[in-house]
């Protein structure tokens, strides 16, 4: 096994660079604006942003690891690399859903992220954890934007995008099992 | 192995879910319309078109337990979850392709169809089914919509899309196989 | 194994088939243009593009094979098919972001490229193949466009669009270990 610290700094890592091209996906496409001024940027974010995801990630990636939940699937470091480009692919197709219907966007984003969760592992515990994270991510942006950080070109979930829960299940569904793919040795 | 009523009814409960949450994006994207009028709704469906889906999903799977064919693969309950979600990304993906070109939309939806099929078994028997479905699902919307009973925004095929066949092959190639994925235990 | 005359004519015809179908989603759909007149067509290509692409298939996987890079997963010919299929649609799917901003159809293509590679064998043999083709590839191409046999849409990347080293690197993937897929028996 990885050392922790090691372990650790890889899947904040993997966090901060989903988080930093996925959201300049959305600031290039208009799907999102930031609303504060004067704040640094790394590339199309403020810079406050892929760190709050990178914790974020790490985060659920920790509670995925204490939770000892039975993993249906071992994910390894190999699998740790398509479970990051497909929940960035993800990330990077709703910046092509702006102004298209809910309903469209919502399954689309859905079915997607639900096939993610189910190939990655299909577990009760990576559920749970992506669940929290469809409710919390969320949550979290839409505090940011009632607070005039940000704003979506489709708010119609109190001020965020309707897909965005889908996006962020994708996101929790991976970020749950990321610490023992990253830890485990010989992958 | 469960009992065939409930799986019957499991995979018949898949066909109706996906079959109404891909309707639902094809009338919310005016990919389609529904042209009779007075007959009741759910969601953004006339009544009978979840129910024909569902009854067609479970014509195909209980075809393909019954045919015996070999499977190239075992598949599962969870797999299931996989390959619905799979098929229902693929049409709310088709909700987004009006307008496009026939050469790009049949190619992408058919390019995708084939992935699923052999992703999902890969077998002659699968690839059977899931061509029979490309025949009969589009000759039975062919037939509604020149009944006047539903209409196409892209109706280069006789009054139905293009890409209609390749989405049909795609949901044939998961039936075949889903009565043995739910009937399967420990899954 | 396949008699190797046998194994290259597959390989070469999987080469042609995926470049014909491929670029006539982007001649369709006004990706692509063909500037030289008088050029004898096939479907919507010039005829010399997709004899050119089954010439770089045949030669990625030969190198691929002849290298003898570890491979991380031994494919057969029934994956072969699915490696085919996922990379013409991300061919086609590129033809869908004439107009997008760069940021995010190279993050969407590049994501996807990166998850067919890590599907299809996540060794360094292959990622070296691939990224091979991500520079000869576009760079070819852009030497044809000098030439003012063909323009693209979207021209940022030296007068190619900034998407196509993704799309190339995703075909080179797949064609490293293409050669040993379809030669290997009983698959």
């Amino acid at each position: 096994m990885a050392a922790p610290l090691a372990t650790a700094g890889v899947v904040a890592g993997i966090g901060f660079t989903v988080g930093l091209a996925g959201d300049a996906c959305h600031v290039a496409s208009g799907t999102t604006r930031y609303e504060w001024s004067g704040v640094p940027e790394i590339w199309h974010s403020q810079v406050w942003f892929p760190f709050l995801v990178a914790g974020a990630v790490m985060a659920a990636a920790w509670v995925g690891e204490r939770a000892e939940l039975p993993a249906v699937r071992a994910r390894t470091r190999r699998d740790a690399v398509a479970g990051a480009a497909l929940v960035l692919a993800l990330y990077a197709l709703t910046a092509l859903l702006r102004g298209e219907p809910a309903t469209v966007s919502v399954v689309l984003t859905g079915a997607l992220a639900l096939a993610i969760w189910s190939w990655w592992d299909p577990s009760a515990g990576a559920f749970a954890v992506a669940a929290g994270a469809a409710v919390a991510g969320p949550a979290v942006e839409i505090v940011v934007v009632a607070l005039d950080g940000a704003s979506y070109a489709d708010d119609g979930l109190f001020g965020v995008a309707p897909w965005l829960p889908c996006l962020y299940f994708a996101a929790g569904a991976v970020a749950a099992g990321l610490w023992a793919a990253i830890a485990r040795d010989g992958a």
